[in-house]
C-alpha cells in the first residue's frame, strides 16, 4: 500500500480537504500513475454534497484524471512507466457482460465500478478519486493521451467530453447534420465543439443572450435565446439532432418540436423528473427523446484521438489543487469558462 | 356530381343517422369505387363527438374501406373497373414534399388530407368517409387488395393495421426481436399478429387477466398482467420494442422500465398529456421514448401484400349500416374483439 496525498471531504456539509489515502499494490492488471491534471467536474460537487444520497464519506472526488505511467504489473501489455494516459468516470465493470463485450461498460449489466464513491470489485474497499496524486488501476480502464494532445487540456474530455462524444455518434451525427445544443456549460461546450469537429451545422440554444459570441467563438453558427418564442417557433422542425445539456429540471416539449421528422433530442445533463408533455409533439414527426450517460472505454479512446487529430481542446481554467473550494463556489454560480482543471504539481503548496 | 348514401352526424352530440351525400365527378387521376366493407374506428367516434374540437358537421366517418373499382379517369392507370382496392385514412397530400417524396404522406409538410373531415385541395369541399355506398378518390391514395386477401376481414388493415405496421418496420422489428404490445384492443390485437408474423417473440401486457387467453391464441408466448408488480419487475430490460396501443393518459414509467439497452417505447395510441417520468429511466440503458401515427401509402401497400402473403387478418365482428351506433356504445365499453366492419350490402336494410 502507497500512502497518496488527496483532497477529501470528510463529512457531509464540509469542503474539500488535505487527507491521506492508500494506493493499493499492484495488481498483475494494474497501472500505477501519477496524476498531472484532474479536471472538477459538476458531480464532484453533488457527491461533496451527497446531494445523490449515496456518498461514502471520506471521499476523494475526481474522474478527469490525466497521469503519467510510474510502474505496471506483470500482465499489463500496453502501458509502461513514462506513457501519457487517463482516467475516466470508471475504472472497472464485469467485462463479461454483453455492454461490457461490447466496449459499453457504463451499462454493466453487474453495474460498472465509479472511479470514486464505488467499491473495488475484489477487496471491496472505496474507490477513491483523482484530486490526488497517484492512482492505481486496471489496464483495461486506462486510456492511451495520444501524442500531440496537449495533457494540460485533455482532462475534462474524460467526462464532459466522453459525455456529449458518445450520444453524438450513437445517433450518427455527422456532415452536414444540423445540430442543437441546449445550454453552454461544461458539457455544452465540448458538444459545440465535438459536433463541429464531426461536420456538423451548430446552433446554440441558451436562455444567456450574453453566451452569443462564445458560441460563436467555439464554432457554432447560430445562437437561438430559448426565451424569445418567435425564434424558436420560427425554428421549430428544424433540427436532426439536438442535445440537451441543461442540468436543472426543465421541459423538454419546446426543443422536441425544434427536431424535425425522426429527429432527436437526447438529455445528457438533467437527472431528474422530465415534466409532462403532450404526446402529439412526439407524434408529429415520430420524434425521439432519449437520454445518454458517459460512454465506453472504446469510445473514450476514440475521442482522444479524434481530439489530437482534429486539435479539439476543453476550454479551461488551470487552478492549483488549494483553490478548489473556491472552484466549487464558481462553478455554482456558473462562473467558469468551460471547466476548473486541478494542475497537480501544485499539490505541495496545499 | 353523384348522390351517395351515407351515414353522418348532424351536430354535435347527434348519432349518425341516413344523409345523402355528393360524390365528385371524376377527376383525371380520380378512382370510383362502391364501398363493400368499412372499419369502424375508436376515431370514428371521437369525430362525431368533437373530442378534438375539429369536428365538421355534418360528418361522415370511416376511414377502413374497401371497395370495388366502377369507374375511372383518363389518366388512371393502375386500377381498372371490378379490381379490388382500399383507402385509408389519407385522401391527399401536397405530394412534393421530402416525406411526399419518401412515401410518408402521413408527415406531409403541407398536412395530408384526411379521408374524412378534411378538405379537398382543389376546391376546398369537405372530405366525407366510409360510411357511405359509393367512394371517388385519387389514384394515387387508393390500395390494392391482394389476391387472398379476404375482403371482409382486410378493412381494418387501414387503419389499425397500418398503425401499427409503420412503427414495426420504421424501428425493424425482425426474426427473434423481443416485443411487447401494450394493450389489447383494435390496435394492440393487430400489433401482436403483425409483430408475430414478423418473427418476433411478443408479449402481451394487459390490465385484464382475462385476456390472457385470447393473447395467446392471437399468436403471444407470454402474458404480463401490469398490475403483478413483481412480475414486471422481473420483466425489466427484456423488451427490444414496446407498441404501446393504450388510448387513455397513462405512465409511461412502468413500461420503459421494460425496455432493454437501446430498446423504445413506441407509443401509438395516447394522444394525451404524457406523465412526468424520471429521466433516470432513459439515462440507465440509452431507452427511446417516440410515437407514431397512422403510416404512408407505399408501407400500407406493403402490408396488405404482407398480410394476404402470411394469411394474417383482423379478427371482425361484421355489423349492418344500421347498427352503427350500437357498435359505438359497444365500443366505448371494449365490447368488441377486435373490430367492428360494416358490411356496406346490408344499406338497404338501414
Amino acid at each position: 500500500m502507497t500512502p497518496t496525498r488527496a483532497y477529501a471531504a470528510l463529512a457531509q456539509g464540509s469542503t474539500v480537504e488535505p487527507f491521506t489515502i492508500e494506493r493499493r499494490d499492484l495488481r498483475a492488471d494494474d497501472v500505477a500513475m501519477d496524476i498531472l491534471y484532474c479536471g472538477v467536474c459538476h458531480s464532484d460537487l453533488h457527491q461533496i454534497r451527497n446531494d445523490w444520497g449515496n456518498t461514502i464519506y471520506p471521499v476523494v472526488p475526481g474522474h478527469e484524471i490525466v497521469g503519467r505511467v510510474t510502474a505496471t504489473g506483470p500482465a499489463v501489455t500496453k502501458y509502461k512507466p513514462g506513457d501519457l494516459v487517463a482516467v475516466g468516470c470508471l475504472v472497472d465493470s464485469c467485462r463479461v457482460c454483453e455492454p461490457c463485450e461490447e466496449g459499453l461498460e457504463q451499462f454493466c449489466e453487474k453495474q460498472a465500478t465509479m472511479t470514486y464513491n464505488g467499491h473495488d470489485r475484489h477487496d471491496r474497499s472505496v474507490t477513491f478519486g483523482g484530486y490526488a496524486s497517484h492512482l492505481v488501476t486496471s489496464e483495461r480502464f486506462v486510456l492511451r493521451v495520444p501524442e500531440g494532445l496537449d495533457p494540460e487540456r485533455a482532462a475534462p474530455l474524460l467526462c464532459a467530453g466522453i459525455t456529449t462524444w458518445s450520444p453524438l455518434r450513437h445517433w450518427k451525427v455527422g456532415a452536414g447534420a444540423k445540430v442543437a445544443v441546449v445550454g453552454l456549460g461544461g458539457l455544452g461546450h465540448m458538444g459545440v465543439k465535438l459536433a463541429v469537429g464531426l461536420g456538423a451545422e451548430v446552433t446554440v440554444i441558451t436562455t444567456s443572450p450574453g453566451k452569443q459570441e462564445d458560441a460563436l467563438k467555439l464554432g457554432a453558427q447560430d445562437v437561438l435565446i430559448s426565451s424569445d418564442n418567435d425564434a424558436m417557433a420560427a425554428a421549430s422542425g428544424r433540427f436532426d439532432f439536438i442535445l440537451d445539456t441543461v442540468p436543472v429540471p426543465h421541459d423538454l416539449a419546446p426543443y422536441l418540436m425544434l427536431a424535425r421528422r425522426d429527429g432527436a433530442v437526447v438529455v445528457v445533463g438533467m437527472v431528474d423528473m422530465v415534466p409532462s408533455f403532450h404526446s402529439g409533439i412526439l407524434l408529429a414527426g415520430r420524434r425521439v427523446l432519449s437520454a445518454s450517460i458517459i460512454g465506453g472505454i472504446p469510445e473514450t479512446q476514440e475521442l482522444l484521438d479524434f481530439c489530437a487529430e482534429k486539435n479539439i481542446l476543453p476550454e479551461c481554467e488551470t487552478i492549483a489543487m488549494a483553490d478548489v473550494n473556491k472552484a466549487f463556489e464558481r462553478m455554482n454560480r456558473s462562473d467558469v469558462k468551460y471547466r476548473f482543471v486541478i494542475d497537480m504539481s501544485t499539490f505541495e503548496q496545499g
